[in-house]
């Protein structure tokens, strides 16, 4: 299924350094599209190894790119990475972190990860009932005895979340309590997470149909000048899962697997992070709260009413989370400038 | 661990034939205790291999020892199973059906299915928020990132409903449309089914901690003089798993599978599940909608106050369902009867 949709596939890296792991998913990318995302230092050159169709931003772009829209894009954090969701044009993305490589199944096959996602993505999901065996749409399985025939159509899926080898994606406290854990359990499944279940979502191995969620992947502001990092990708979990909720989509964790290969550094991330291991007890129970109103029927609206309620909600806890949703409302008018909505685009051909 | 919990285990088999799979269990289950329910003809004598300790209870037994409330429990039909789980004293039940044997794992080692069940019940649950490595309380693994630390504490497990290798539990249609379909994937998680989520537990390989959700383990009127089969434990399963939602307990799938032999009948089961596949279409949007007072502390009494929704909004659909809502209730006198609770106990022996 993946070479037809080659030219529906954005793949995009954030990174700081020399892209050496694409050599080692040389197979499985080369024949997609790849958006560079440089975070730090513009005047640094990136090296990307020969033979790979891609194009590259650094800061010095998006503050070209977005003029003064580009407050919303964070810098020295990954949550940079979501400028390539924004620039992209394609209906699929798939975001990888620049430390993971290629993993293997149990009888020692490669794992083609963005094959795997690709396939979680062009199949339903079933968010309102839970199916014992799994992914029903899986060659072998089937919806078992009592799932009702009205729900075995499934919705469309927006997101797949794909999963990792060796080193785990534990908090700074885990991983200082538990520095030599391993992640060596393939579980063999692909499983819809239940609507109205909020879930950790980490960007490390990652695809969405940009179409259907995009507006909702934007990873806020962190890192430099923010007080909180690391919780990027965390933020948009909650969001694009209530947003997806909200609109019938689904959303798949489980395979692929990618091998992670070295764990950062715990006594930076607890400096990151730590604000946001109390926020978090928080912003949880937020999300978990949030109704839309039925009027939002697409993922821009129905992120401009978070921003409402974040501002509302989260406010009082610090003032972060006033610039915060005023960057939420950025980036939706950044996505629409972007992305004009297709009435919008006949509306210039004819006026032209 | 399983060894110290023998004594508080019961193993609930219904039958109506002679129990030679137990041969296949035997180093696993002739520690524990077995209750038979034999199905059918009373006359006819189970044969069970020596070495067991068991009791057995059949239909004129069941008749007598509960008099009218006898009516309670179906005949001709699985569902009699949970006339064991009323007569047990123990605080764990597993009841497995007789076609089941010993699975292997897919490193060729017979799989030990009630420890690993009893492992599922003594650790515990996580409803609220899904972790993206599955059980965090497993060696090797643990909650990810992102994972709130107010509900890492988790939740007592009350239900532990393992999988079947071989033969799938597919209902009738599907049966007849894939004659061969074998499950062949040995998914190796366990995982919290989340909170307001349902799914269709099926009592082939099913445990559960009868002290917590026993008297929600009610599998109704089915079989003779019935209208429905086969949803005896789809009942159970929606009924255990609101009480659990209701009462803050947890319910976990996945781990252990066992080797389900052959599949049953499927034009029988047509015949028998017919009815069950128009009416589930409104039985799970009722159990979906189900909302428990604030004043039910305990699975009795939840069970009642269910027992009178399923009258109010499910009576409309066929008469049926009043008679199932008045056996739920003769269930819960009956369970009251053999299972005194503490203050009764202590009352009585005072009295004394």
């Amino acid at each position: 299924m993946a070479p037809i949709l080659n030219g529906e596939v954005d793949i995009v890296i954030p990174t700081i350094r020399s892209l050496d792991f694409l050599e080692n998913w040389r197979p499985f990318f080369e024949p997609y599209h790849l958006i560079i995302i440089q975070d730090g230092d513009p005047t640094k050159v990136i090296k990307v190894p020969q033979g790979f169709d891609y194009e590259l931003y650094n800061r010095d772009d998006i503050n070209r790119i977005l003029g003064p829209k580009a407050s919303c894009i964070s810098f020295k954090d990954g949550a940079c990475r979501c400028f390539g969701f924004l620039v992209s044009k394609k209906k699929f993305i798939y975001t990888i972190d620049d430390d993971c490589f290629v993993a293997k199944d149990p009888s020692g096959k490669d794992i083609d990860a963005l094959a795997q996602h690709l396939d979680n993505l062009t199949k339903p999901a079933t968010p309102y009932f839970f199916n014992t065996l799994y992914d029903p749409y899986r060659e072998g399985a089937d919806f078992v005895r009592g799932y009702p025939f009205s729900l075995r159509e499934g919705v469309p899926t927006a997101v797949s979340h794909g999963l990792w080898l060796n080193i785990p994606d534990y908090d700074a406290p885990t991983q200082l309590v538990k520095p030599r854990e391993r992640n060596t359990t393939y579980v063999d499944a692909v499983m819809t997470i239940p609507k109205g279940t909020l879930y950790p979502m980490c960007a490390m191995n990652l695809a969405f149909n940009r179409e259907l969620v995009g507006p909702a992947m934007y990873f806020g502001i962190m890192g430099d000048g923010q007080p909180l990092g690391r919780y990027d990708d965390m933020w948009a979990g909650w969001c694009s899962k209530v947003v997806c909720d909200h609109l019938g989509y689904g959303v798949k964790t489980g395979l692929p697997y990618l091998w992670h290969s070295k764990a950062s550094n715990p006594f930076v991330n607890l400096k990151k992070e730590f604000k946001g291991l109390f926020w978090q007890e928080e912003m949880i129970p937020f999300f978990q709260s949030v109704v839309l109103p039925k009027e939002c029927t697409n993922a821009q609206q129905c992120y401009l009413e978070l921003a409402k309620m974040v501002k509302e909600k989260l406010g009082p806890i610090d003032p972060y989370f006033h610039n915060f949703a005023a960057a939420m409302v950025t980036w939706i008018e950044a996505w629409e400038e972007f992305n004009a909505p297709a009435k919008a685009k006949i509306d210039s051909l004819k006026s032209a």
